[in-house]
């Protein structure tokens, strides 16, 4: 390939500083190094996260920075030893590579693969899909069917795996069970949609915006509640609602007052919360402890609980055989240079998910 | 039997208000109505609990009470209707019925079937075993195998099936894994024994009084550490001494400082954290979720898991067996005179257990 081995110039959304919009500029993408690949991605959603992070909630993310996680697209070339993937090859690039337990993905090195204006921009999450092309290592790269559309399961690179692995994975729903979803954002979306599949019983979605009701209610939810409706607090809401409280709850927003509402929603006994939302870097959490001493499980879930090199691949055949319908998800497409009205969708609530395309 | 039907006068532990020593004084008992079963307790331990309700830590318990809940007796009479144990059968009273989860167990009634100087006395935890005969509902007791020695398995009412179950049951430990213990009392000493049993093949335990290490080591423990010889926070050290934390952890005290300790020092990935030490009501936990949110799973266990009624039995046949020793827990056998004694020596740190005799 005529690129092959040389920098490539293309476009990126920079995040220069906090709170900053995004600039699309010009960057200079290096060749892949031995054990990574070059990667021109064609389609990347906007997750909440990237909002988090231009927000300034995680200040162990260096800017300038590339953000971007949830994309797809195709191999552009591959540097030495890589033999899993080939130059053409269609793949996800993975914000959570499956060796996650190793101390090396633990301590994932501020690596510096783009430039921009003679100045190190930073990667993110080991992706960085806000640009046309991104180097990754070899082992955050899964390769899919050549079938997929990239603009549609691109998705399955943060927000709808997560969500659906959640419930599948993290929770492991039972059929019959009971669930209550705080937050219909795409990733409580997809939990309504992994408590569908799993066959729960009742699924009770939970927002304070009541335009989502109508998306989670196609997606399986049962009852959709707005708490600023409820004269009670909704952990008592739901408990009166199912007796002893849901069987598994899940939070899907990141904000410390849901995070216990939704612990204190499931059954004393044998309840399990799962937290999902990512919340802000600075805030801590305070709870009774006599809240999880009675016999609930609380538990995080990072990317849903898939392995996320062996399970991508499988998850997009699973959509291909159209075992689930992540496009409900997709409010908007819009093209790469509207970056920002992308967020802006995001930051007004009017969007499930944006996708760009390049 | 002589008594049966009839109210019957005997020695009790009565606790007539916070923080006052217990009161060995003559109590009336009532004959069991319908449904319930009295009981002549032979011999019942000495908890922390029982010690952290005189403390004044739990304000839903309500004075006069007697306390007590690691007992072991024998049938006395039983009301109408009850089928499952006859008089002269020997019982573990259960201060966990095994039907948690119905509406009724989870708000148990206040019950008066004590009087003491013509005041209503207090039930305590369904069984109140500080009492040479107590009245408790028929779900409320296991008949056990006839050759047990009461004297040693009381302690499986409460403290050994707390902590052994904590392992078996609620963290599920495997074979080949990392354990570590804050605690070593009755409770963590049989989460030591839990973890063995099931295969750890590193088993860390943790305490700032080293004269429990040498029990420690008896029953399974690959290492003892005193956070107080430490240089650096608990869950570092463990950390560090492990790679990535431990598989299992467990907090067998009810410090919130231990309890977020023992969260922070299994591995945040697949770790679990399993709480098991009852805090003072008054304590809340601050903690950072995202402790959580990277995969930890933090839960609660309530007398190990156990469905009491089913498993109580078994476990005094494994007792019977030698599956475990729990024997080795009872550090004092007391005539129940010297309650106030016992109490002493659990404050002073001088017992593991004390056993009182009626």
């Amino acid at each position: 390939m005529a690129t092959s081995g040389k920098v490539i110039r293309c476009r990126a959304a920079v995040a220069w500083a906090v709170g900053k919009e995004l600039s699309v500029e010009e960057v200079e993408v290096a060749p892949p190094k031995a054990g990574e690949v070059r990667i021109k991605i064609v389609a990347t959603g906007i997750c909440h996260t990237d909002e988090h992070v231009l927000k300034g909630c995680f200040p162990n993310v260096e800017f300038p920075v590339i953000l971007g996680h949830e994309g797809a697209g195709i191999v552009e070339s591959v540097g030495e030893g890589v033999t899993s993937v080939k130059a053409g090859d269609k793949v996800i690039p993975l914000c959570v590579p499956q060796c996650g337990e190793c101390s090396f993905c633990l301590n994932p090195e501020s690596n510096h693969r783009f430039t921009c204006k003679g100045k190190q921009i930073h990667h993110y999450m080991w992706v960085s899909t806000f640009a046309e092309y991104t180097v990754v290592p070899e082992y955050a790269v899964a390769k899919i069917d050549p079938a997929a559309p990239l603009d549609k399961v691109c998705l399955l690179g943060c927000g709808f795996s997560t969500g659906y692995g959640a419930a599948i994975n993290t929770a492991k729903v039972k059929p019959g069970s009971t669930c209550a979803i705080f937050g219909l954002g795409g990733v409580g979306l997809s939990v309504v949609m992994g408590c569908k599949a799993a066959g729960a019983s009742r699924i009770i979605a939970v927002d304070i915006n009541k335009d989502k009701f109508a998306k989670a209610k196609q997606l399986g939810a049962t009852d959709c509640i707005n708490p600023r409706d409820c004269q009670k607090p909704i952990q008592e809401v739901l408990t009166e609602m199912t007796g002893q409280g849901v069987d598994y709850s899940f939070e899907a927003i990141g904000l410390k007052e849901t995070m216990i509402a939704a612990l204190a929603s499931c059954n004393m006994n044998t309840g399990i919360c799962v937290m999902i939302g990512v919340p802000d870097s600075a805030s801590e959490i305070s709870l009774d402890p006599m809240l999880l001493l009675t016999g609930r499980t609380w538990k995080g879930s990072l990317l849903g609980g898939w392995k996320t090199r062996d399970c991508m691949p499988k998850l997009v055949s699973s959509y291909l055989e159209k075992k689930f319908n992540s496009d409900l998800l997709i409010t908007h497409t819009l093209p790469f240079a509207k970056v920002n009205e992308g967020f802006e969708l995001l930051r007004a609530g009017k969007s499930i998910r944006s996708v760009l395309l390049f």
